[in-house]
């Protein structure tokens, strides 16, 4: 940690500020320049908070030299992780996963007539929500128990793994039981409550990241799972927020590579999500490939002018096909197999 | 609510966007002009989502005519509400609100001191967190049921009334029994298992304005609370993410008067979050309270200095004392008492 | 252009709309909702602000109907545009366009050993400053006059074309007597006396987005340069701003398949400038050539190192001749040659 | 400055960076901590650009301990500016200073029925534009020389003094000889062309913030003015990108305390520009008079419904004259005279 002063901090102001790095058990370390003081702090601060030096009288700005994260920094696990989701593997060296399905489950028929096309055209994870975290309270909120059952056929009925959505305590007991993987919305990716929860779970989980959030609080995010003892984390690039308006997000695949850098887990990208426009959705997802990632996650309707919910965003099942067919040539093309 | 039909659209995909319309119930009315076709729908939508036509082949865009809120609307609730907290009301033609604390509960010395400390300079609620939602699993997470006790005896000692974050259904119930006022944190905005519940407490709300949210995303989640029967809500603008780096946060005061048209709510600014230095935060609380804000939230600790949490950005209480003799010039002069 | 009305705009209020709209030529269709009235605007108004609209009273916004540009649009010009720069040929159809360089010009032998060294892998458009557009006053400003002679110089020994920067009119008389192509940068997208000038030149234009230009305001900006009578525009999407810190700026790909459907001019990519960081320079290019994009253009430098400007984003040779192997292979995936 | 290298960093790339600085005259000062090492530099390095090291091997980031500007830094001027614009003071210590007049000169009887209300409302500056700087080459481009013979007779007449924007270095001539300010407006902030010019100018210049500019690049752009000669610079913030979407820009009244820490020049606030929306003109005017702005600059019309540009957020005279009534009280509660 580096403590830098302002240009105009007296010695007594310097001095308080290395007693304090003292009392906390650290050593300080000044380095004065021709315009200001620095103060290099060294010892074992983990789980200090740098803003205990910023409420000091002369400091200008606190400065971290390690990562916020500890758990998913690769700086402390060099290897990738690999998760594996019922069989499904997901990470370095493995197969491009494709997820894919609708925005929602909204009936036996939609669900496995979805299931057989997006098995048929190389998906081997399927998507759907049984809860929606919709912005009114008005709108549909999703089959919940219901869509459970559903899920459990379509699994006999295709061999497709499933990942869905847990909104809150409850939803994540039901989603642990059917699911092979639970998800965490952009919207609850700060909802600590519900990330130590899935810490203590045995599924794997997709955290996505949040609408504004900063890869090193997505990463610490990541933390809460994974210090549940849950080692079984898949990030998700899904679009930030920016002034940009010609999308529904802005999506940010330059996260792949700087994730890849910082963070020994996996990285999907959605360009559903990410786009909010069906017909961009294939070129981002080809995208999305040739930047690195790990797998995309997709949204496929069987009759998207239908839909009860994204069909704005979802892919007829013959544009999903005719994606499949052009994404193993872009992988293969930077070294990876589908 | 219109809908935009894209300039090359065929006659064919119109018509299939009139028929769609009027199997909801609805009425089309189409309007052509030297560029595109807009289809205006009268009938009765209501929670109907305008996706559902932007899905339609042809369609560029929908437009809403109305908000997607309602119980929030100013639009269905003419009268300004007031919010009553433990006696303490908020909202137009009421006297100004000021809520000061700290940002965590530390011990009992603590919370006495700057309870006396702020009720003193003329604030009526204190703030101050039992439960911290921290970014790393690794940082202190507040002293949860023994501050509610501490909370007990500073409300004996000083008659202040009291508000306190919520994290989750277990946090909401303990905040319920002890403080006068819940409050839902930005991070937790759209985290609408927590927004039910507490629309159906009996104690008011304070909701955070989320890191991302829009106004509308803002007064829809609000919507979730009322449309639990909980009318009792204070919304708070506490800063968003913008590229800007010289503050923690962009304090949007703007959002002051346009929250003040949209809807009939009150809303009070947060400078202590909304800019995260706390040389900055009187001179923004008195620009909030000039813009027409109903209230002020800021941080105050009796030892900044050595603060568990967010000391960078707490006011002395010296300081504290000094921006509230500034305050009640500023309140008057755009026609309101302290 | 639809004008909606507030929901308590009076009748009085919509009379006053109506007639104003006939003043200007123009024929208003009110339509009235449950909730509020729209009044559709149908003729000849080329070139009108909507924004006389939103000044009256009662009204609560105006919405477009066309898009803000024409020269530009693909709505008024289907087939796509294919650029010239001195026989190299950009946009549909055509093969996939690399521009390659260093930021700044620095010297003779700089130049030509990246010239001969990005020709060998493969680009066929150098790219480098004479001129630079520096941030501070302090800093170093680019070789210029003498710049100029060596591109000269490196044209005839590699037959390379050069792309380079015009800042004001001065420079973009120098630019347009020795360049094949002037770059008009990021900084400068709304320098509209700028924007004229290349508008009359003979030479093709590259037009940088702006830092945080909406696809309405950079298809605007090319605009102008059309309607100088300069068909010949290419335009370059190399990252907006956001609150995102990982990268310099956020590449947004999702231009790509926007800007093909809104216009007909091409769209490259420049990654270097989209992240500011060497490593993820690589992945990001290949990504918007999976993406669709028209061309990439990367900083290269022979001695990065030493470079006087951005040396932290360009390529190493080598690293720029690993990254020229695996692009046809994306290209072809996606339809294109190299 | 402060290189911190990776946390994988090797003792040879640690080696090479420590020779680079002392390449450049400097000296390294590595100081090891447990996760990384971090090497001072201290030595006179003005004008160096601190990318020379993030382009090498094993750097991770580069950390500035000056800011990057310096003529109008606090730091090396630590007295107040005061702008003297033909007698009318602008800065601390002196009466609050208000600007106001249309978007746009449009005619004699507009500018002259405008000009007398302004002043006899308190206003002591008059803005209003002869060239416009429009989105669109289709729109209307202002009075130009016809304005300006416009705002010498309006200056006889009411002894107002006059500030209107220069685009280009044609239209800088004109402004210089008839206005008593030069304007910059916020698309032109890192026009260094313009800026250097009007550094060389005698009239002194208002410097708009870019939509998407940092406090830093706003106040190094203000180094290229002071750099040329010309002391009289103003600042004016007028909201900048962001999400929101409830005003036309997000008004960043934190950048008033800020750019008054970090900087000797007095900072107006354009709250007009800022919200885009008439109503909202007034609150967000006297919260920049209470959050301490040395002045405002506001759009007033007789005729804001007839307009030429800007309708939608030009005050109409009454509301600018209720407006004006309440500005003093609040000046007076923070300490300053209208």
């Amino acid at each position: 940690m580096l403590i830098l002063m302002k240009s105009n901090a007296s010695e007594q102001q310097l001095e308080a500020v290395a007693a304090r790095v003292r009392d906390l058990g650290l050593t300080p370390h000044p380095l004065k320049s021709s315009s200001r003081t620095v103060v290099g702090v060294t010892g074992e601060y983990n789980g200090l908070d740098p803003a205990v030096f910023s409420a000091l009288a002369g400091v200008s700005k606190v400065v971290r030299l390690s990562v916020p994260f500890k758990l998913a920094a690769r700086e402390f696990h060099q290897d990738d992780t690999v998760v594996d989701v019922a069989g499904v593997k997901i990470g370095a060296g493995q197969k491009l996963c494709v997820m894919a399905g609708p925005c929602s489950f909204e009936s036996e028929e939609q669900v496995l007539e979805i299931a057989r096309a997006v098995k048929a055209a190389g998906a081997s994870i399927m998507r759907g929500g049984l809860f929606k975290p919709r912005s009114s309270p008005f709108s549909f909120q999703g089959l919940q128990q219901g869509g459970a059952k559903i899920m459990d056929l379509a699994r006999q009925q295709t061999g497709l793994s499933f990942v869905t959505e847990a909104l809150d305590e409850a939803s994540l007991e039901l989603v642990e039981e059917h699911a092979d993987m639970i998800q965490i919305g952009a919207r609850n990716m700060q909802n600590f409550t519900l990330l130590k929860k899935a810490g203590q779970s045995k599924k794997p989980v997709l955290l996505k990241r949040g609408m504004s959030a900063t890869l090193e609080e997505w990463l610490t995010a990541a933390d809460y799972i994974l210090s549940g003892g849950n080692s079984q984390v898949v990030l998700c690039e899904r679009g930030i927020r920016s002034f940009a308006t010609h999308t529904r997000n802005t999506l940010d695949l330059s996260a792949v590579p700087a994730v890849k850098e910082l963070s020994h887990l996996p990285i999907i990208v959605d360009p559903s999500h990410g786009t909010g426009i069906r017909n961009y959705v294939p070129p981002m997802a080809l995208a999305a490939v040739a930047a690195g990632a790990d797998g995309i996650m997709v949204e496929v309707h069987n009759n998207p002018e239908q839909a009860k919910s994204d069909g704005g965003q979802s892919l007829f099942i013959e544009q999903f096909r005719q994606m499949m067919e052009k994404i193993p040539a872009v992988a293969k093309a930077v070294g990876r197999a589908v």
